[in-house]
């Protein structure tokens, strides 16, 4: 069972991430973190704090000589502006300099402030923060390092930012990711990436922010991954509280997802072939998505999230009240980003990663990568005399 | 923390649901869940299953003179048709009379039998029922005795069906449930509701199936359901969860859901109100749904559901293999329902229930509905001072 | 992941229990899971309620022509004198005939009453009875029909009773289960076994009770069950829990547990050989109760569970009061057993029988027997070249 | 739900702890964590590790001006001694100066070799080190913390080092804490303490090392933790595990524990009284512990670890085998304690207290301090009127 925790807040002084349930034996380098993290800053749009934030990392434990020991491994990434935070944030008694009375519609504030007795939303919305993801993307990149001796490819593309949309045919190939990334929006439709790119100056000049879609795509997603057998051990259901729990994120869908309700069931199906050569089944379509009954297919992994337009704009149009006074005033405004679907992106194929992960290492057991990667042969080999 | 466990198979000796967590001093009555039940069974365009499955309950444990004990709950739903299916299904030794070995597209089959090792589809089928769903809304009527307890009422109604939609401007209120049972496609809209059983009529006729969306309404949510403080305690991700965990389900929709992405930011939040007279806040619009920051504003909860249409038809032409020649074939004919839609939104009010009744007693915490009840009237009290 | 749910009061309909997890091609037949409950009715001192307690049992789901699907697997036992208790336990709306109101000692009727808010203690000792210990060797007896496929056998014996002692160095071997059961006592030592019987002779003519010890005994334990990694990974810990929930446990050791707390460190451990025949190493002691760093060593497991004497005694002579009027009183009497300590060993079986199972299935993974098997046969070959 | 994760190795960067659960507003400081780290260092008898061991602390995250903020809470132990071990536990890629190939008897080295497929003991024992349990300590004292705002106290004490056993009469009460950690070996009886303090010397001379029992306390434990209703949910079993999971521990006991094995049923119970003056139920006599059915029924809650003695001795005694060569050796020598009792006492406190902070979480609910206490304070009033 992988199982992991972050802590940390947005301008404290770093973010956590423990993960524990990983097998020994799997390599995993500094490197292939720090780029990951790199990875959530980019995309076109994106305000200052993501060209300052370097992410500092320190490897805390269960990493010994470039592989993991089957310990729970921590990595901290660091604040390189705690010290400008620090007073502000400080973990010792003390008070706030001043307390932020009006929470912003679209955010955790008023909820964060209702639910845990807060009179200042600060103490809300630093947990809050999408910052938070940072963490995330640490479990996620070791989760990929796992899938790739399996033969999983995970990674995502953006099909819709604002208005503008990718064709929904064109999907990058486990080989593409470094074009899609080297895409100012990760769009990996050229055409549709003009009309992106040309959304997000419009909506910038406007004071004004960005929803899309992002689509993740998992190759090579080993057959009965998940389970029909309960609720809770549905594959679909695992990856869409995955996703939805990214911050932002109102729609999950699984294959042709909600345009398939629209369809008759006679169009709506993957057929099943088998491929002699091969020796396995094969499906010409993946309209299901890789996921029937709960379960992996085999076939290209099709996950979709839908993401709100970022609530914090450029010009205070949001209308809330100060809780003190409860007089009507305007959200505050302070510099944002107007768009950040391209690294949403990146923290959903994290999450699908994360997903994958947990189901292979529940499926095929072992406490070292060896014994995780052999019972994993085994299974697939014996796949082909069913 | 709740709780449950279902087991049985479609066309095994009954359907059993252990519910752990609940309360004690919970009024239940055998009539509300049978008359869930039958709920579950509404719906046009159904096939002669629906009509002769009455579901004979037994309250087996947890429940003395009408109220919980504290205990775990069970109760099991016999099939009444079991002495038709004794020998196929039976748990002692033998063999079937026939192995099915052609597996459906858009079912577990093929998945599961390639997971589990099985040469007979029956081994998954079985189990990957929608039959399965009557367990939950036994677990689903329990939750939402629960929360009437707590002044929260959800409900569902049909918003698509093949192609016709209905105005989404139209929502059942509170008391409108039974108004929406007894449409026969369980829509609130008039327009839409004979739009939709002339696309069921349609579809039957050329022995197709369709999909359709329902959407869940829970009025009453106390604000602070669910926390921004981790991913997993998100309460947008816990009802994804649950929702995308019903079978054919594709996508998972919260609030404008998926429309949002093509709004701006300054046109895509709900503002925030100070109601005076009510000594509370309030939001004039529910584009979020009800959730922000993962956790439940105090507004109304929306959540929507597509499915995908049936992937058994009345018509043979989903392609398909025999698993032991190989030889392509067409996925087997059965008497099948057109739509299971209007029926699947009952099983959707359940799961959203479900995650609700659980976020509550996490929250208010208590060991018996009155304290439960208390806590919950204390915490409400107390917000009008926040 | 294993995990179980039962429900059901004493005098209620029946006993259910749903186990989750199991792999698929698992057989399983009634008469294996009939025979483990009458093992659990074991042992001199009983009184009459054991004789007439015949369990009929249901399997309702997961099992199919004699085999596990992967599905949940329920069973349901029923309680063969329901009729006489239909009303006093209805599920129905109604009322006792008469309420309990005078808690005993010894037993969770008074903390449960004040916990849930109850005003008749049967709402709280029907539930906390010893009978739906029946429910777990169900659980039980799935995983030593898992474990028994990778040659793991568990059994029991007892070793202490009231006062008298077994031989510490009599320890029966997988083969001697038979034997054990065949004893009055089930104890392996016949000389002690004499003396129990007596203990419980004498204890019968005063109307009391007696306690007394089991020792579990683990042969054929797999090296590397639980983990070092964390703390609620530990085998010892979570055999520790298992067998302290067995209700009127007080004390869990494992191997030479209490009694190595007051030796020195230079002979309390045991040492490493290597069998060059075998291959493998060895402990030509097992002091260590096969469990060093919270891992299983692949050495004998030797858990022991301390029973108190049972609370209701056949002579007024605990010292309560009534809660209604807060007056003293004598805790009620009723035709009881001298001792469970017999029975309680396979209930103690059952127990570190599920903490294996469960253990294995985490650690082999796998979704059918076959798999399991493969997996573990596996891994255990690679043993030999570490 | 209260959990928790640590990482770290013990001779690695650092360890740190995330816990998970806690509601916002719970006052924290460093010192007070920074205290019991040093308590956990107390004891006669410790090696020259214990004394240069000062536990840097650092507040990463879920703290702010000195109160929690309901998100993760993060602590950082930094080792003090890192640029020693840095280029030996480096993370990154790299080999040890040297390995380890003899497992040493007692400890978690060769199990755990075999499990992760390791050919070096320093992969296993740099986790499975004592040290892993500071980062439990600072979860403890959170727990602490929150438990005192309930009125609950507990500590700990030694009842026997070697054979050296405490008068069990004596118990110290929660103002006593105090003078037991003035204690050499934190034993609360002045006899038996000097008798323990001879013990230590002369197993010291001997080079060898002593087990010992601890006792733990907690006082004013409210009514109702735990339950009967299902075996996982019983707080005797979640004690079990917690107490068995420190490293070393071989028994559990709880109240009389073993010794009421021994006893009739007479004369082993708790008689039930009422205060009519305070308004509750009292107990003469805490046999049980505290606990009955699973539940804490309000009386002083006794829980007992016995320890074996440590497996690293100062002399080499323990015969094992070098893994490469498959040759006879000794285990090897290192500077150690000659016992770890008395501050294993210590982590015993920090176990029990955190799984009565989980339950009274579970119990109470609330996502501030003030709603937790709010609820708990009503719960403990409506119990004068049961």
């Amino acid at each position: 069972m992988l199982r992991f925790l972050t802590a940390g807040e947005s301008h404290g002084r770093g973010l956590v991430v423990v993960v524990e349930g990983l097998p020994a034996g799997l390599p995993i380098e500094e490197e292939a973190i720090a780029g990951e993290l790199a990875r959530r800053r980019l995309g076109y749009g994106r305000g200052p704090r993501m060209r300052f934030e370097v992410d500092r990392l320190t490897l805390l434990g269960g990493i010994r000589h470039g592989r993991t020991l089957g310990s729970p491994v921590a990595v901290l990434i660091d604040n390189t502006e705690w010290p400008k935070w620090e007073q502000e944030m400080s973990p010792h008694p003390g008070a706030p300099s001043r307390r932020l009375t009006t929470p912003r519609p679209g955010h955790a504030d008023l909820a964060g402030m209702l639910k845990y007795g807060f009179d200042d939303a600060r103490d809300v919305l630093e947990r809050a923060s999408a910052r938070e993801t940072a963490a995330r993307v640490v479990a996620g990149c070791l989760a990929k390092s796992l899938l790739s001796h399996l033969g999983v490819a995970v990674l995502s593309h953006v099909v819709a930012l604002g208005e503008a949309r990718a064709d929904g045919g064109l999907r990058p190939g486990p080989g593409d990711l470094a074009r899609v990334d080297a895409s100012p929006v990760r769009c990996f439709d050229p055409v549709a990436e003009e009309a992106m790119v040309a959304a997000i100056r419009a909506a910038a000049k406007d004071g004004d922010s960005l929803g899309g879609v992002a689509e993740v795509l998992a190759y090579g997603v080993p057959v009965g991954l998940g389970s029909h057998v309960h609720w809770d051990r549905r594959l679909d259901g695992l990856l869409a509280q995955a996703i939805m729990s990214i911050p932002a994120i109102k729609a999950v869908e699984i294959g042709q997802g909600e345009e398939v309700a629209g369809l008759r069931g006679s169009v709506a199906h993957d057929a099943i072939e088998w491929d002699a050569e091969g020796g396995q089944y094969r499906r010409p379509t993946s309209r299901a998505g890789g996921i029937e009954g709960g379960m992996s297919t085999g076939a290209l992994l099709v996950v979709r999230a839908a993401m709100k337009p970022l609530a914090t704009l450029n010009r205070p149009v949001l209308a809330t009240v100060d809780v003190e006074t409860k007089e009507p005033t305007k959200s505050f405004k302070e510099r944002t980003d107007v768009t950040a679907v391209p690294a949403m992106g990146v923290v959903a194929e994290t999450m699908v990663a994360w997903v994958l992960a947990a189901e292979a290492v529940r499926k095929y057991g072992g406490d070292s990568l060896a014994e995780l990667v052999r019972n994993w042969r085994a299974a697939t080999e014996a796949l082909g005399s069913t």
